[in-house]
């Protein structure tokens, strides 16, 4: 039996994530340090090259004992030729040779894959998703990403913008959106989606409200704001904001699952945080909304493994050179 | 070089199609007949086993020719065991071992999927798919179906209903569909759907319009009479009508392409029968409603194919066996 191992790393624009996995997915060394996207980000891949090269050596392992390294990365990847583009949080202005960097530097074999991609890889395999064959990731942050994987294999799609679930149309003639469309799920869902429902709530709303009484004097409101007015003061205002946030992802999520009918949907993010509260309502409006069949096949689920989907994912991808 | 041939069987509750098919997936004969759904339909596997079995005779071709059959088949499909159920207009009341009895009756091996799905595969191998691995189908006509292809496989989803995308809801609190839900896209984009909308705007139009005229007084209305007052008798109404039907199959086509950006949306059925007229109205929303790489790679087309996608389709299915 094999006892080879696998590297994830977690590109973000903060952070740069790294761990080493067993085959089985059991992570078993992790560390991270700080993205320095100073130069336009050309110090960042010789120093995640560096970082990977020293703890191989920290640990006093060979390369012959690690199967690949699998990266994940903001903006847009090219599978094929192994590069990424528009990574603007990471002052990528040009195409970025990651692959052929990674490989050259450590010696090792690399795959990557978006950000978004890689988490739901790390879901699927060992957090929510069971390691099944069907399942949808939405992740609510700043904004709303995702990934599809149907039969087993990540959905990229003709050009990579399979998994976009955060431009999704929910509201037709709703909130602009910074891709230009209105009512993408991402303006109802994401961080500052909240924010900008709380708000425009507070402005229509006349009667008794904590969260009113905050935007109205100007205060700063955060989503977990909304969130904990809601369920922990029963502020009514609040509710009806976390109502509509759950009608959107419920909708979303139904209509992905009236398509694709997956095992799980699976909801992670910092807004998710809200956990059981948030997905007990999702879960209603996804009720009304999906189709019998669906209704009765798919599970919405929070997702489990956190920050460290990621990494987990990533190491997923070089499971290819194995 | 192989010169085997697959047959495709195309199960309607009012015909059933057969084909002879190269490798290639091209033509080489074709027959039909009506399906016949007497005493609980159980003569409709016999029916179809000797005609297979007759055909061959006829043909002088011996069994060692064919690689397999594949089949299309209404109702909900145990793709394991190889059986159907729900298939009611065909007067299926109980499941049907639909596999075991065409593989035991002609000796060949038979793999099957739903109609939808098989005209999906039709399309995709040779028609407007153009034999890409990532492709989606919307089939207009009593009813609304689908299937969907990625990385080259069906999407079936855990249970089945993978496709089903005449239940995706395009307006949350619209018509009740068949299914119990409200704003199914069937109920705006299916034959039925167009008399529905057409019947309730000239209830609240006032103008002039022929299509008014006819509803008023009590003419019999289809979704062709409808494209057909638009298109060539510009009629207001009717042109109204159309745009709505475009908007909610823009707006499904869309959302279906965030997710997944394919590389075509296949529209086929009695419905877009209507050609380029409804093409490119859906295609304006579309165009609206698709995140901006989605617009840029994935294209609506037409169906290509017609009546003989599902034969095409089915024998798709046999490929496995090569």
């Amino acid at each position: 039996m094999s006892s080879k191992k696998l590297i994830g790393v977690d590109l973000g624009g903060t952070t740069v994530k790294f761990a080493i996995l067993t085959l089985d997915g059991d992570v078993q060394q992790k560390w991270a340090f700080r993205t320095n996207i100073l130069d336009e980000g050309q110090h960042i891949i010789p120093e995640i090259v560096d970082s990977i090269n020293h703890h191989i050596d920290l640990y006093k392992m060979s390369r012959d004992q690690f199967v690949g390294i699998g990266i994940g990365t903001p903006g847009t990847v090219d599978l094929k030729n192994g590069t990424v583009t528009g990574a603007f949080n990471l002052n990528w202005k040009k195409p970025q040779a990651l692959i052929e960097q990674l490989e050259t530097g450590t010696g090792l074999k690399a795959a990557l894959d978006n950000d978004a991609n890689v988490a739901a890889l790390g879901e699927r395999w060992k957090g929510a998703g069971n390691n099944g064959d069907e399942v949808a990731f939405i992740t609510l942050g700043t904004g709303v990403g995702g990934g599809i994987i149907t039969n087993g294999e990540m959905v990229h799609g003709i050009h990579g913008a399979g998994g976009e679930i955060g431009h999704m149309i929910v509201e037709p003639e709703g909130y602009l959106c910074t891709c230009g469309n209105r009512g993408c799920l991402e303006q109802y869902a994401s961080a500052t989606g909240v924010v900008h429902l709380a708000t425009d709530a507070a402005e229509e709303y006349a009667g008794d409200s904590k969260l009113k009484a905050m935007v109205d004097d100007g205060q700063e409101i955060t989503s977990k704001i909304v969130f904990d007015l809601a369920e922990k003061e029963d502020d009514y205002l609040a509710n009806e904001v976390v109502d509509r946030v759950a009608h959107y992802l419920g909708l979303a999520s139904a209509n992905i699952s009236n398509i694709l009918n997956p095992e799980f949907v699976v909801i992670g993010g910092g807004v998710s945080a809200a956990g059981e509260f948030l997905l007990s309502r999702v879960n209603a409006a996804f009720q009304q909304f999906a189709f019998a069949t669906v209704r009765d096949s798919t599970t919405l689920k929070l997702a489990e493994l956190g920050n460290d989907a990621g990494v987990i994912g990533a190491a997923s991808l070089a499971k290819r050179f194995m």
